[in-house]
């Protein structure tokens, strides 16, 4: 039950909706970009399936359309910036473009940021950096949905990492991760077709294994990467913990369980150590360690090297990350973006009630 | 079959050893502190059970005992270093020392480290900056052991990711894990006891699941963390992949398959496409960010809500990035360090062929 869109169609409805909230020009278009990135590349779960989501915050006055982003301290290398509660698909990149230049004088970059909202996916914003040769970093820290190894508490969200590394004639590098073993989106395909989680994914709400998709509406919770102990899921659990700690400790944004939730419904936690959620984003300038073009070189010889090694029977062939999303985008350009029907329907009664109709 | 020694006892053997190779006093000392923070943290795969094997490479001419380390290129808030073929127990330290120094001038320190060795625990490194109030990172790579999602070949070492935040009251956050779902040496005790690993850790030389310990001397691979494509998998494979291309395409060192391996009797790899082993450093100032008393206060109110998170029943508590080693720390000091019989006797007999008796 799909319905197929186009990326003009999306976009120029998108960016109508982000005007309507009140968004100038320039905003709208960042944002619309942004959010679109994943539907584009295939991450369903972060794009226009979530627009009636930024609506209803704005509209719980949780998101301000018209945010003085602004820098509130810094050193060459490093800036802490203060999102005024924006759009996170807005902040983000004002954010990520202050890493870019202090990287373009001093070397390196690296921005933390307080008071923001959700930023869709992380590549979109280490991206960036690709078309400056350098490397390009993005955390963020999100609503409570995982649980450390050894408890049945919800601490810390499915805190993405993603690293974005240049080529030469191969495409770049891009890693970008959920800290957990499966992405919550991929969860919510499950729920939605009534299927059974792998074993290592989720956990009851007394910390017992599940293979039921429900369980975490249950009060259960996603299992930090590994899964389980024996399979290292406190590393899973450090590597998620880094993400909030870069992110919102290092900024003053909230962290852990006091991070805000996205769906406007659920209430705000009762305490608030800082403000909004936060972010954490890096630039290095590859010629600030070797030439570029040397560094390029020696890039694609990896890239290739690891494209090309034995498979296990069976598999087609080793990835490289980012190569899956590359395919998707060169698919969905061409052929449209498919979108389930509960998410049209979302978007139509969101059209509706901002009066603009979706795709008429 | 253990017997203990005290930290004292094996510092003074370990540096005489040190010595006996050409190192000069200061070099003697960081290394054998660097190797022995293994040793006392209860890492006991990378601590002096690997001293014999550091003298190996050193006969085998590919540890320089007298290495000119110096900074080849650099901005300020960049650096790669190459460590003239040293030690990586005295490289490290002293590519960290840059990082720092560079943190201290722009906020920020990153080093790429080309031409090294063997740095021991990346842990040992990364916490040098706890004492200037910075976040630590250290990276390496290491010898091919692993194999990246769907392939049986082994391109990547067990690379790990360190990351050290210091707090206020409460002690550090010390996360230093490496990227498969175990470690090769927790693999080594198994295949000295005869144990079953989980399924999980390891494949055999075709790909399969497998439980046996000793396959890995038989062409298998350490799996990335995750284990397999269901369980993310192909995130463990991209985390290694960020650490060798931090570590060694930076910086001019040998990445994926073509590292050269730790056994001195191991043959080189063919082919060479730079020098010695990579590693990759940061440093970041706390106040870069925000003033470190106010970090250190949300630094312990976030470990305090983790460390008292509600439990699964039968679990005792959630334990903090850290925790098990600074109790093995303080334990081992008070009690002193226990050494398997083999690596006892390996000790006996490398101080026999330099001259020098062990704990005679």
């Amino acid at each position: 039950m799909e319905k197929i869109f186009s990326y003009t169609e999306l976009y120029n409805f998108t960016y109508n909706i982000f005007k309507a909230i009140g968004c100038n020009d320039v905003d709208a278009i960042t944002a619309t970009k942004a959010l679109l990135a994943a539907d584009i590349r295939g991450i369903d779960s972060h794009g226009v399936a979530r627009l009636s989501g930024y609506v209803r915050l704005w509209e719980a006055k949780r998101i301000n359309a018209t945010p003085q982003i602004k820098v509130v301290h810094e050193t060459p290398s490093t800036a802490v910036v203060d999102g005024d509660s924006g759009l996170g698909l807005v902040v983000a990149p004002s954010a990520m473009q202050v890493a870019i230049d202090k990287a373009k004088n001093v070397g390196t970059g690296w921005v933390s940021v307080q008071n923001s909202n959700h930023f869709g996916i992380a590549g979109y914003h280490a991206m960036m950096a690709l078309q400056h040769d350098m490397i390009g970093i993005a955390f963020t820290n999100a609503s409570p949905l995982v649980s450390p190894t050894f408890s049945v508490e919800r601490l810390l969200g499915t805190n993405p990492i993603c690293v974005v590394i240049p080529a030469g004639e191969e495409p770049p590098f891009v890693a970008d991760l959920a800290t957990t073993t499966a992405a919550n989106g991929k969860l919510e395909i499950l729920q939605r077709k009534g299927g059974v989680a792998p074993l290592g994914w989720i956990q009851t709400k007394e910390g017992k294994a599940s293979t039921d998709p429900h369980e975490l509406k249950a009060g259960g919770a996603l299992l930090p990467l590994g899964g389980d102990r024996e399979h290292g899921s406190h590393k899973g659990y450090a590597l998620g913990a880094i993400v909030d700690i870069f992110s919102a400790v290092l900024s003053g944004a909230n962290y852990g369980p006091w991070v805000p939730p996205f769906p406007a419904y659920v209430p705000m936690p009762d305490e608030q150590p800082g403000k909004g959620i936060g972010h954490f984003f890096g630039a290095m300038r590859i010629d600030a360690f070797r030439p570029a073009a040397d560094f390029k070189m020696h890039m694609d010889k990896w890239i290739k090297r690891f494209r090309s090694a034995k498979t296990i029977k069976g598999e087609e062939s080793v990835l490289i990350p980012g190569d899956p999303e590359r395919e998707m985008e060169l698919e969905r350009m061409k052929n449209g973006i498919p979108l389930l029907k509960p998410v049209v329907e979302d978007l139509k009664f969101l059209g509706e009630r901002l009066n603009f109709a979706f795709l008429q």
